[in-house]
């Protein structure tokens, strides 16, 4: 059984294609998502579809695999078993009422749910600060950034106009990058036409990084391109500012304050809370500490991969990226497969094929084995890898053909602004379980 | 000033577009919706950037018109204002608090706030029937149509099961012979092989509609065909069938019982409560008794367009289709300017230039004058009408390659569960306003 549709539950069934085994995959949404490219869910450029396809979908030619839409309360490693709560609001039909919990029986497990944005146990920000996980977050947070504006354009005193024209993003990590330079654009260019009382490129965008430096996983000279990058689009960059408080007014960083009503979370991730039912060690981010086969210690049927899976190589801790959940999703299945036969599970060895972060159009850094490139030629790397990456023919010449309409006309097309206002889960598990 | 961004509103600001008039235009959405395709949207096959554009860059060259986000409350037509709330949960940035009124003067008004769905006095009905008017409830449809399946694949009881893949449409006009041509396609085709369990082309589609006809506005060789067209697909159409009661488990229609889950209304509407605060006659329907010249009876300063707006022509109620309601926009601006030079308003008349209706891939029925048409040439008809009419080069481009792509592959390509369940809100405005 295999628990998450993401990068790494999604390479698990596939590795198992061809296996003389019953695969059951749990996700509480009905779709995969490609989460490297939500940012430009939430910005406007791209709509959900162009992002997510049904897992259903995906899987639907490999016979072996039956797909279950239902949200992972638990795992019970003794009874070998995953309680999954089918009223749950993600999955319920009509309005849900009270979970109601199904215990669905394993021999192997491979537990991918994930993780969701955690605020260093500061619940209370949720609200005034939406993190990006899910679809619903992308659409949460392009609904805040549109009303935005909009609300400026109506307003007439000049402070409150000023604190809606402000746009801080806590976290210079890739997500928090990629937003601010995106965020920069819609008010420099793709707004710059729609309103008769604001001046959308005078919009004020603070990113906000704790840390000495933008994207500090990557080599120095290429963090200072990105800073450099960013500051070019007029992104106020604030590094050394650990955020002390969050309110539905702003951000205080220590001393510092910025007024501002739209506050956007980059910062941490927590693992998903089903790595606590396992009841085993965890790191601080509530993450499995696993065997180095991905085993869970002391049930070896039970595997972790991906964000819920914390693992040293080389002394170092595998970063929260998505080739490091693909490639554990396929060891943990080749795992599975060697302990079917009777044979030893295998450590599992993590393969670096690089970084990337995109900083607006036509920029971006990358940082692959000797190519350490920024700029434009950066950039088309970018949008190459990605388009490759994506999965199913029709998503890539959808997305191919938005960014092409996007970088010619400057406009990002589905500035629309649907739902209702959403107030966070905060802590609780908003990542795909 | 003018209420409302849909076919209307739109028209009339555009007809302003060389008068030296300042226009304002206030819509509670942020876009315009090209609403004959949003069964699309509710049915998987299209993206809500598809059928919507902001109305902010559809009039962004229009220098004379600024753009309002806000949901209209009511207008007083003595004080000659319009109260807006800026704190509704339509318009509100983060979670909405009361109502925030303000008002904005006019010279003179165009009111084209459109119709929502109505329950007969049902409002009870709302919450297990939603109806199909904003891309909210497009969402929310598409969200319990594609959760249906997948329950059913949990399922283990037939009964329930059975239940799960029933679906109602109550209504057989247009949008409900549209929703149930679809869904008939998703069952029959798109799903096929998605699923273990369930076999998706079992589901069964009842299309329940009180008069003798489906499309009763159409001729009756036309009606007879769009009949045999949805039985072919494998719908079940009941006609002379009134809906007596909708609860959580079906619907009621006199003696006769139809046990399902999922139940679409597509039956009656109601005008825009912002109707009621014009203090003038209503007709059953909630309309605006209006006169000829499109005024509101004793303030020649407000007009009312589209579906809001009750009048007779010949003898006969003008229908509630877009083309009524574009034309009526046009006319309405124009009288505004014959009234501004002093000259008297002139009285409206519509042309018709004739009706349509699809029913599944391939197939549709076309009265348009002189040609009374229906299958595969009718359905060719639609199409090109219908990419023709989409606002905007860009969406003209993105459903031509979404259909093509659907007709060669029979896949929907948007069915993604997002948002949580929601409660529609019944009789309350839901409409553009």
């Amino acid at each position: 059984m295999i628990l998450g549709g993401g990068f790494g539950g999604l390479n698990a069934a596939r590795t198992l294609a061809h296996a003389n085994v019953r695969v059951t995959l749990i996700d509480r949404h009905n779709y995969h998502l490609f989460q490297p490219l939500l940012y430009q869910v939430a910005t406007a450029a791209l709509s959900p579809g162009d992002v997510a396809s049904p897992i259903r979908w995906i899987l639907r030619r490999q016979s072996n695999v039956a797909v279950l839409l239902g949200a992972v309360h638990a795992v019970d490693t003794v009874a070998k078993t995953v309680l999954i709560d089918t009223n749950h609001p993600d999955v319920a039909g009509a309005a849900s009422g009270a979970s109601q919990f199904e215990a669905v029986p394993f021999d192997y497990l491979i537990v991918a749910t994930g993780a969701t944005h955690a605020y260093f146990g500061h619940s209370e920000w949720a609200p005034h600060a939406p993190g990006l996980k899910t679809l619903d977050d992308a659409l949460e947070i392009r609904r805040r950034i549109l009303i935005a504006f909009e609300a400026a354009e109506r307003e007439t005193d000049a402070a409150a106009r000023r604190r809606l024209l402000t746009f801080v993003i806590v976290g210079g990590g890739p997500t928090g990058v990629e937003l601010a330079g995106a965020l920069a654009e819609i008010a420099r260019e793709s707004l710059r036409r729609d309103f008769r009382n604001i001046r959308p490129e005078s919009a004020r965008i603070v990113l906000v990084e704790g840390g000495a430096d933008v994207l500090g996983g990557f080599p120095p000279h290429l963090r200072d391109a990105a800073a450099r990058s960013l500051t070019k689009l007029g992104v106020e960059v604030r590094t050394k500012s650990v955020v002390t408080s969050v309110d539905e007014h702003g951000v205080t960083m220590g001393a510092d304050r910025i007024d501002a009503v739209t506050v956007l979370w980059a910062a941490g991730v927590n693992a998903s809370p089903v790595a606590r039912s396992l009841n085993v060690p965890l790191d601080r981010a509530g993450r499995v500490l696993a065997d180095p086969t991905l085993q869970v210690p002391g049930c070896p049927e039970a595997f972790v991969v991906g964000d819920i899976c914390a693992l040293q190589q080389d002394g170092q801790w595998l970063p929260g990226v998505a080739q490091v959940a693909k490639q554990g999703g396929t060891h943990a299945a080749k795992n599975i497969l060697r302990l079917m036969r009777g044979a030893q599970a295998t450590p599992f060895r993590y393969l670096d094929f690089g970084n990337m972060a995109t900083i607006g159009r036509g920029s971006a850094v990358a940082d692959i084995g000797p190519l350490k490139a920024h700029g434009l030629f950066a950039w088309f790397i970018w949008v190459v890898i990605h388009i490759f990456w994506l999965i199913g023919f029709r998503n890539r010449v959808a997305v191919m053909s938005e960014w092409a309409w996007a970088f010619v006309t400057l406009q990002r097309r589905v500035r629309l602004i649907t739902g209702e206002p959403r107030l966070p889960r905060g802590d609780t598990p908003a990542a795909s379980t």
